[in-house]
């Protein structure tokens, strides 16, 4: 097929932040797209050729789209399996496949698909309703404390609780779900691999994640991962296994915790660009967006190692602030060495709502280290 | 003023490939933009926020569009100098200044200004008409072989041409031009300068310019230029002067001879960003097209130095194809190590038409020009 020509066309399941950086690379190779998504005032919608409005669990709305592309790719995993599927049969290229996404998309499948693999992961329980938990504890067949996370949906934070009491019980949501051990773990890590549709498999630098305590979200990710070479060897072996396993094409970000005597379990994985590659589009000699393209179009697969170290820094709302947003001291943050914002353009910001991320690049990791620390320090993402 | 803001607004003038790659780099600060161009189907439309389509030319047009920005550029010279005018009167803030514009439109003007300003340039004469340049040779106030350069609208190797023959002056458009002395150079180089309102102004590294012996369009952009320390110090002085005296705001773009006994002639400049800066969207710690965005709207200057050694090759149109464009084995150099294409994305091939890039980045410099050498064999523009 040649994607290089006019009647090529790329569907985009969802029109997210995500989307629209991925939209960006494919005027790299002036591909045609088109974009499938629920919201009217999209992120994605100054970025592609043509925009349609449907609900993305809707199997009508997403099979009827799926029709008018050659290649439908995703931006989030919250779509209508069966539709894909459907299309799938019916010859139209889905990447990631169904049956990735059918194991990714529900937590509970996720997890009980690595201990039928052998993929070291971190005991669990699953729950039809979160109602059953409190069973579960009374019972002692769950101690306190424990991380519930919902089967599905989760996003941005939501989704993952840490639980301690029976009152943090009555706050979470009723539906399916899993509650996790909590794993002591020394870092938090992260590996992308990629394949394309003939076979090629390739792998970014193990990076490191370093977590807000309360949001549980990202706060500085970290490439290269400042571990030994033995550890990072292991984690880019299992989430090569992973992917694998899953027979994914295009981007897998496969989350992992080291623990404290240097074991490797997979956290979770997201079968598409990820805030964990973010760092790449200033540091990698190929970002993870212009990898995914390359990947789902099996065009040859670019090299992945970093031209410099690279620091991402979360951009999230400030506590205590719900409004018209204001980047406080934006100008201070570009003024130091080798730092670029990325501005989301949410136009609202609220506690630990995802606004945008700064990627700060340096030949010294250490330096770069200092310099995300001073970013954090300085912006502040606040209301009018 | 608050540029992150929905109430800011950027106008572009001129809709082309230059203002895609330019309203990239908006969306990383979510900047709201709107762009002027004559066609109805340019690359920026892809891009912007708003566009209105009118001539750059033409005064009432390029007013009524600036009375509606609070930031005018430009991705083309050839705009209407006086509507820009009058709006810099009324508060809009025009970047780079129309002072700066009316000496570069027109090159004689701008050849007449480095020999006002003491700047080394090679010697030229100017004519109001290009038959007066017979006259001139049959007087003997001018010898074959010389260079014409059309004085305004010269573009992508048209306007520019070396004339070694009667016959060749009667190929000539008819309008006001200058001719220059041949200069036997060792090097073409370029040094890109960038200043914002603050004053701040800071200079990328010297590179170096490899032309198509025949179509007069560069072939090979390579930073950092192969010369002597010295040399490149010297040109990056003469750039900082030129860019001093006509005091420009963004990106300017300084084209240079480096002669057979090292001196530096000044052979023309670019208010915006140019091709010879394209190498840096891979291979620069802050891209051109960034750093044009910083300094119009008066943030910091990021950092000009590069990760790695980048090289840019032109994409143009292969001799005896003209029609659809297929862009042949355009695989075989993604596979090449720290290859990316750009492609323009523009229908039709025409022999020596740019239809893109491709950047290579790498450690070392050699190497790099080693896989630049290949991608320039490998890959063909052709017409179906």
């Amino acid at each position: 097929m040649n994607y290089f020509s006019s009647h090529f066309k790329l569907g985009i399941l969802g029109g997210g932040q995500l989307g629209k950086m991925l939209l960006y690379e494919t005027r790299k190779f002036d591909i045609h797209t088109k974009v499938l998504e629920a919201s009217e005032d999209a992120p994605c919608k100054i970025a592609c050729n043509e925009f349609v409005l449907g609900n993305l669990m809707d199997f009508d709305a997403v099979y009827d789209f799926g029709k008018q592309v050659d290649v439908l790719t995703i931006e989030i995993e919250n779509v209508n399996l069966d539709a894909l599927e459907k299309l799938e049969e019916e010859g139209v290229k889905v990447y990631p496949p169904t049956k990735a996404l059918r194991i990714i998309q529900n937590k509970a499948t996720q997890k009980l698909f690595y201990v039928d693999k052998g993929i070291p992961t971190a005991d669990f329980s699953r729950f039809a309703y979160a109602s059953e938990i409190e069973d579960a504890v009374e019972n002692e067949a769950l101690d306190f404390p424990f991380v519930w996370k919902a089967a599905q949906f989760g996003y941005d934070g939501q989704g993952v609780k840490i639980v301690r009491t029976f009152d943090d019980l009555k706050e979470l949501p009723p539906g399916e779900c899993i509650t996790e051990k909590m794993i002591p773990f020394k870092n938090e890590l992260a590996v992308i691999v990629v394949r394309n549709p003939s076979g090629q498999v390739v792998t970014y630098p193990v990076v490191e994640m370093e977590f807000h305590p309360e949001a549980n979200q990202v706060e500085y990710v970290i490439c290269p991962a400042r571990i030994d070479e033995n550890v990072a060897e292991k984690a880019q072996e299992i989430a090569l296994n992973v992917s694998r396993e899953i027979g994914h094409i295009g981007i897998l970000a496969v989350e992992m915790f080291q623990t404290q005597d240097d074991k490797i379990l997979v956290n979770e994985v997201a079968p598409r660009p990820h805030n964990s590659g973010h760092y790449s589009i200033e540091a990698s000699y190929t970002n993870q967006f212009e990898q995914h393209i390359r990947a789902i179009l099996d065009l040859p697969l670019g090299r992945t190692d970093s031209k410099v170290a690279g620091i991402m820094v979360n951009l999230v709302g400030a506590e205590g602030h719900t409004g018209d947003v204001v980047y406080e001291n934006i100008r201070e943050i570009m003024a130091m060495e080798g730092v670029t914002p990325h501005v989301y353009g949410k136009k609202q910001t609220r506690p630990f709502r995802k606004m945008g991320h700064v990627t700060i690049v340096n030949e010294d990791i250490n330096e770069a280290r200092r310099i995300a620390q001073r970013v954090k320090e300085t912006i502040h993402v606040v209301s009018q």
